[in-house]
């Protein structure tokens, strides 16, 4: 930032440290996954280690009837993804979700359609610190032998739902060192101190201070202890579980800088944020599927070549063989010279569901209908249309989207390739949108 | 937030004197442009004002290549609209745009083809606090008299968009009053301090500090000799104008709240905030033309009952005596039954491009092809076809963008009902989106 005093070039210094804001936040990869279990996690992480989520909030500052983290992105509340952010992780245990007594079925209800197979839901307090003493006081019941006691416990936002295993990682182990540790970002803005009639009193220098921002961890006895010390006035008016530590156990938390997608769905305006991170996420990525015919196989090799952005592997044919593509993208491009031959793409559609491969996220199919004669688009009967549009509204329940993309087929060059950079225009807008509205639509390059 | 304890309790009570957030920041509508000529501003603001904003980022923080004021949202730089907030004001003389050497002549460009009449660019300094001094010393040169020297001034970022009339003029009244003012939010994060190791040293009572934002407002002359009299230590590593009208001056500013819209584009995420903000103040209303047969009016009424969310006007044909609804609107649903009716959408499309309408905001115009009988998609002739999609790729150049969608007429209701939804879905979406990869596609309800 070229015009900026010291308080910025401190920050951009501070952020130059990590690589520019991630594009995916790793949590939202499976692949990522994988690598951990490989790589420090498991092998750092020797103790048991559990998460509450206090979830109480009413969301009253999104100006919606909906508390924000029941908010749906791509058809799944907000707080999935940020248990699945956690679940992923097999050093993770018990996730412990507090939330107000009127949304358990509603949260029992999304923990069983995600499948969440880590969560634990409890009911809350009247206050923030009273539903996080609540969620702790879930691992002290003796008599509950599936949530045994943890060493370290992680405690997070419901609304924060991109939190990286790395994070994660240094935050546990500053926790089972130190006794507690929190998550930390650069202010944003100056802040300044007020008078009491509405003027400015004061401005603090904004480098001696930092945003207190979550996860944090603590060893679980030391903030157990600090909230049955703490008094009325903390859990009726306290936010800050870092001063609690400080307060009642003498516990200075280490503090870890964070990245910014750490950041609070606290608007409307976040959960738009929010769904283009996460479509951003799935759209880096594809599995072309071209048959054996040459003017499939050559229109793949064009479109992976348009496709330069995502990471794309064109293989023939989509069975049992290759599960393996299939489990490593969720955007599938099938290229077929014959019009009946989105059967194909139906086989692909149903293997989904059985793998539950949508389960947590939709799967774009795009069925690439390459038109070898002038007259395809005229002679394209009403029944087969049809049955492609039937065949879309059933996918779509298992939640796999399936669009079709027309292609005339020409050997006039620049024609050619105007319709294939067509072509490539509308797979990307597709699949970077995922709009349920528009399956079933057979479109035209 | 029923599970919180004091701190977010008095933001939430603070936030409850305003209606909840603003779903359309009134600054993206002409109307709300309109409503203020009758209104308090020309009334109330006697006296020159003038804006200042430095524009010299390099948004590092982004990750991006593109300083973030220049990052396009529906094609157009976020400094534009960031332009137009102010421009639209009658009150409001000269806008300073402060922009480094190396973006000067992309600046340029920005204000011819955006047409931004009050916009002056000068060449900024190499720290903010230089670059908002370099462009109040645009209006201290006498020799040029386009640019007179304003009695309030103010200041404010290239990258907040959202800026309403209402906070405006709160700060441009507060800032003649007082000599200084600024608008605050309250803090989404607790603040802490921390030692030289990386601890907690102690955590700020959130309910006494606030965040400063923009915009803010000076008395010309104060600011002026602040800039005057600060050191070059000021100049270097400064950030906050307000302190230097304090320290300098002895000016204490004025605070008032502002909106959560205030918010400043920081992060990649923040882009797309950005864009739904727009995207979703754009799709509130729409305007149907229905043409005089019974089944197309029918229709219209159909997709009005639909349309609830949307305000939207039923009118009989686009003729130049609708003018009136043109303007009005940035949205269009021509129902026609005659497949070769787009010469209707053609004419319309054109009058924009005369009108200027499309110039700031993409128009959509769905044209909506009712069929009486059951052949009408079979029989479409591909020439049709051609020709639509011809249109689209023409019109889109002037900024519309045009798409189709078919619904074939059936007397069973369950199956009329059906469709007419798809259709709504359909049309919602494409409103929405402003996909201009998706413009010349005939879509099917």
């Amino acid at each position: 930032f070229s015009g900026c005093g010291l308080g910025e070039r401190l920050t951009a210094l501070v952020l130059s440290f990590r690589s520019p804001e991630p594009l995916d936040p790793g949590c939202l990869l499976e692949r990522d996954a994988e690598r951990s279990a490989d790589r420090l996690g498991c092998a750092a992480v020797d103790f048991p280690v559990a998460v509450v989520l206090p979830a109480g909030g009413s969301g009253e500052r999104m100006g919606l009837a909906t508390p924000k983290q029941f908010c749906t992105i791509l058809n799944r509340p907000l707080i999935s993804f940020t248990i699945q952010a956690f679940e992923r992780l097999s050093w993770i245990g018990t996730v412990v979700v507090v939330v107000a007594k009127e949304n358990h079925d509603l949260m029992l209800n999304i923990v069983q359609k995600c499948n969440h197979t880590k969560a634990k839901v409890v009911h809350g307090g009247t206050s923030r610190h009273r539903s996080i003493f609540s969620g702790l006081q879930a691992f002290s019941s003796t008599t509950d032998s599936l949530t045994p006691k943890p060493k370290v416990v992680i405690i997070h936002d419901a609304v924060r739902p991109f939190v990286e295993e790395d994070l994660l990682l240094k935050i546990t182990l500053a926790a089972k060192e130190q006794g507690a540790s929190g998550a930390i970002r650069p202010l944003v803005s100056t802040v300044i101190a007020t008078t009491s009639e509405g003027y400015l009193d004061h401005s603090l220098e904004r480098a001696k201070y930092r945003a207190s921002e979550m996860p944090q961890g603590f060893l679980y006895d030391i903030i157990f202890q600090a909230y049955q010390r703490c008094s009325e006035f903390d859990f009726e008016f306290g936010t800050e579980c870092l001063h609690l530590a400080l307060q009642y156990c003498g516990t200075n938390a280490k503090l870890i800088e964070g990245p910014p997608t750490l950041w609070k769905v606290t608007y409307k305006r976040d959960l738009a944020a929010a769904e283009a991170i996460i479509k951003e996420t799935l759209s880096m990525s594809a599995c072309i599927i071209a048959g054996a015919e040459a003017e499939a196989v050559e229109l793949a090799k064009a479109l992976q070549k348009n496709l330069n952005m995502m990471e794309t592997d064109v293989i023939q044919c989509a069975k049992e063989s290759n599960t393996e593509y299939l489990s490593k993208t969720r955007n599938f491009i099938h290229i077929s010279t014959t019009a009946s031959n989105f059967l194909g793409t139906l086989d692909m559609a149903k293997r989904f569901e059985d793998t539950d491969h949508a389960r947590l996220y939709p799967v774009v199919v795009v069925w690439v209908q390459l038109n070898m004669t002038k007259q395809s688009v005229d002679s394209q009967k009403t029944d087969e249309l049809t049955a492609f549009r039937s065949l879309a509204s059933e996918v779509i329940q298992g939640n796999v989207l399936l669009y079709g993309i027309q292609i005339d087929h020409t050997k006039v060059p620049e024609q050619w390739e105007r319709s294939v950079e067509r072509l490539t225009q509308i797979t990307v807008a597709l699949i970077r949108d995922r709009n349920a509205a528009l399956t079933g639509q057979l479109l035209h390059a």
